[in-house]
C-alpha cells in the first residue's frame, strides 16, 4: 500500500531544506520521518539528513551537478528519501514562503493566480522571495500530480493594529504595501499553539516570543494573535542576527552612500551578510562560537545582542500593556542558558523572576514559582507547522472533491 | 556703563533664532532681555522678536536684502536689538550646533581648531552642521572682539555605554564615528538640571524625558546622565516627527531606490520633509492642526505617535530597569494635555496613573498621589542653557586672564 507522506520545503538562496511527514488520515498529528538539508546549492553542496526517527544522521559530499540548482537538489535530496522509503508518496509538499504580503493570513494551496500573486511580492523580499518559488517550481516538476501548499512567515502577523504595521511615510506608501510585516509567523504559530495546550490561561494573556536563532525577532502576542514583532517591512529589522543588523538610523545609509561612495547593493549587502553578531565581533555570525571566544569583540557582541532584545522586551510589553509571559525559542533561545540569564537579570520591575537551577537545565518553566510573569522554554517547530497545513489542505481538498 | 550681555543664535537652514540675556557678574541666572527670530532666510524673510519681557512681540517683513543669508539676516537682528537696547555689549555668543561628533561633551570656546573640528563632523549632519557653522562665522564678522561659544545637542549623551552607542556593523564604522549620539541633549540638560532642583531624589533615579516638539525623542536618564535615546546617528531615529519618518526598517530605503528607482537624494528629502505627521496625515505637521482636525488621516497620524512614544517609554525603561518619573515638555509635551493623556492610558503596568484634573491644567506634576512613578510636565529653555555656558565660559576665562 501507499503511505501517504507531506514534503515540506524550505528553499533559501543557496540551501534546500526538507523534511518527510506521514500524515495519515484521521486526526493525528503529522509525524515526522526524515529530515535533512542541502547546502552550498551551486558551489560544492553537502547533503545532511537524519533518514528515521531512530537513525544517526549521515552526511555526503554532493558532486557540483547533484545540486546545481533547486531542481536538481531536490531530485537528489527525493533520491535519498525514496531509498529509505519506496512506498512513500508525496501527495502534497508544503513550501516555507517568506513574503505573503497585506493579503496571505493563512496558508493556501498554490495555484497559476496564487504563483503570480507570490511573484508580485518578490521586490518586497528580492533576496528571499525568488528562491522559495524556485523551490515551489522544483516540486511542482517533480510531484505534478501533487497538492502545493504555501505558508508564508508573515501570515501570523497579517491582525496588526495599524499603529503596528504602518510606518510614518506619505499615505500612498501604505497602500503601495511598505508595511511592517514581521516575519517567523510559522514559528510564532507553533509556539501559540503549544502554549495554548500546555496553559491555555497564559496563552490568553499578554505574552513576549523570543524566536532567537540566526535570523531574530520577538513577537508581541494577546489572546493568541500577534499584535507587533521587532521585524518590520524586511527580514533586517529589529534584533541585531548573525550577519544582519537589525534596528539601524536610516541616517547610516544616507552617510553611507552619500559621504563614503557606497553603492546601495553594498550597502544592503553589508547590513545583510557582514553585519550582527560577525560585523560587532569581527569573530563568528554563531553564538556558540562568540561565547566560548572570550575576548573584549565577542564580550561587545553578545553585551548588544542581549541589550537590544531587552530593550524590545520593554516596548512590546507596552503594546501588550504590560507582560504575562517570556517564550523563548530558537537556536540560541532553546540552548543558551547564559543569555537567557543575561536577557532576564534586573527585569523584576517587568515582572520577571529566573529560577536559576531551572534555566539551568533548559526547563520548561525557568522562572521561580513567585515570579509575577512566567519564563518558559519551548523548542520550536516550524516544519509541523507546514505540514500540518499540508494535511488540512489536502483533507479539505479530499472533501470538496467528494461533495 | 556698558552692559554686559549674551547673545544665543541658533542658526537653521533658511531660519536664524536669536536671544539676549543679561549675564552680569556674581552667580545669579542669566536673565532673559530679548528672544525672537528670523525666518524664510534668502526667500521673502520676516523677522518676529520680543524685545523686553513686558513688551508685546512685533513682526516685520524684511527685504531680501535683509536677510538674504546668515551674515545679514544677524545684522538685521543686531540693528533691531540695538534700538532697544543701546548700551549692550555682546561680549560672548553662544551657538547651538546639532552635532559635537565623539569627543565634545560640552560647551567649548570656538577657536580656528574647534572649528575645524565642527567642520570635519557636517557629513554627519549634512543637513544641520553647515548652517550652525554659518551663524558661527556670521557672529565672529559681526563681534570680532566677543567670545564664541559653542554648545552641541550630542553632548548630553556622550556617557552612554557602548551598548547604546553603537550600531550592530562592522567594528571600523563604530572607530569612524558612526554612534547613536543622540541630540536635544541641551533640552534634557535643562530638564535635569530643574529636576534636580525640584526633586533632588527624583533626579538620582531612572527618569524618562520626551521632549516632543516639531522635532520629538525621548531620552532615559539615570542620575542624571543620559544612558539611551530614541535618536541616533541623525535627527532622523526614534520618534516620528512633524515631517521626519523616525524609526523606519532600513529595507525600505532599498526598496525605493532598487525598486522604485528613487534616488537617494529624493528618499532622503522625502523621510526628512515629507514624512511623520504630514506624511501619515497629508493634512500638516503641525499636531495643533491635526488635532483640530476630525478626520481619519489626523487620527491615524496621532495614533501612530502616540504609540511610537508608549513603545518607546517600555524600551527606554529596560535601559534604565524600570522607572521613577516620565516628564514632558517641548511644544507638544507641555502643552497638549490630550497626547499627554494617550500616552498615560492604561500604563499602570510601568507603574504611571495620571490625575487627569492636573493634566487638564497642564500642573507640573500631573500623576495623582499613589502613582508609583511620578508624571511630570516641565518647560524647557535650550537657550538658557546656551547663555549659562556663555556666562561660564567667559567668568573661566577672565580668572584664566587673571592669572
Amino acid at each position: 500500500m501507499v503511505r501517504p507522506v507531506a514534503l515540506t520545503l524550505n528553499a533559501g538562496s543557496s540551501s534546500l531544506k526538507f523534511s518527510l511527514y506521514d500524515i495519515a488520515q484521521g486526526p493525528a498529528e503529522p509525524t515526522l520521518m526524515a529530515v535533512g538539508q542541502v547546502d552550498s546549492i551551486g558551489g560544492k553542496p553537502k547533503l545532511k539528513a537524519t533518514l528515521s526517527p531512530a537513525s544517526p544522521a549521515i552526511t555526503r559530499e554532493l558532486t557540483a551537478s547533484e545540486a546545481s540548482n533547486h531542481t536538481s537538489a531536490l531530485a537528489t535530496a527525493l533520491g535519498v528519501l525514496r531509498t529509505q522509503y519506496p512506498e512513500a508518496r508525496a501527495c502534497v509538499v508544503g513550501h516555507r514562503v517568506v513574503h505573503g504580503g497585506p493579503h496571505f493570513s493563512a496558508p493556501v494551496v498554490v495555484t497559476e493566480a496564487v504563483m503570480n500573486e507570490m511573484r508580485d511580492l518578490s521586490p518586497f523580499a528580492p533576496i528571499h522571495q525568488p528562491h522559495n518559488l524556485a523551490g515551489i517550481e522544483a516540486a511542482q516538476a517533480a510531484f505534478p500530480e501533487a497538492l502545493q501548499v504555501a505558508c508564508f512567515d508573515t501570515a501570523f502577523h497579517r491582525a496588526h493594529p495599524k499603529v503596528n504595521d504602518t510606518f510614518a511615510l506619505p499615505r500612498e506608501y501604505y497602500d503601495k504595501g511598505v508595511r511592517r510585516y514581521g516575519f517567523h509567523g510559522l514559528s510564532y504559530e507553533y509556539i501559540t499553539g503549544e502554549l495554548k495546550t500546555i496553559a491555555p490561561l497564559l496563552h490568553d494573556g499578554r505574552v513576549v516570543v523570543a524566536h532567537l536563532g540566526n535570523g531574530a525577532s520577538m513577537c508581541a502576542i494577546l489572546g493568541g494573535r500577534s499584535v507587533a514583532s521587532t521585524m518590520g517591512f524586511t527580514a533586517l529589522d529589529g534584533l541585531p542576527m548573525g550577519t544582519r543588523c537589525g534596528q539601524i538610523d536610516p541616517g547610516v545609509i544616507f552617510y553611507m552612500v552619500q559621504q563614503e561612495g557606497k553603492t546601495i547593493d553594498e550597502v544592503r549587502d553589508l547590513f545583510y551578510y557582514k553585519s550582527g553578531l560577525l560585523g560587532m565581533s569581527g569573530i563568528s555570525n554563531d553564538m556558540r562560537t562568540l561565547e566560548a571566544a572570550d575576548v573584549p569583540e565577542a564580550h561587545e557582541a553578545i553585551d548588544y545582542f542581549v541589550f537590544r532584545i531587552r530593550r524590545e522586551l520593554g516596548g512590546l510589553a507596552a503594546a501588550l500593556g504590560g507582560l504575562d509571559a517570556l517564550i523563548f525559542c530558537g537556536g540560541i533561545g532553546e540552548n543558551s542558558r547564559k543569555i537567557r540569564r543575561r536577557i532576564c537579570e534586573g527585569m523584576s520591575w517587568i515582572g520577571l523572576e529566573l529560577d536559576h537551577d531551572q534555566n539551568d537545565v533548559s526547563a520548561r518553566v525557568i522562572s521561580t514559582e513567585f515570579s509575577r510573569a512566567r519564563i518558559m522554554v519551548i523548542p520550536t517547530n516550524e516544519e509541523l507547522v507546514i505540514a500540518r497545513a499540508c494535511k488540512s489542505l489536502l483533507a479539505r481538498q479530499h472533501a470538496q472533491a467528494a461533495e
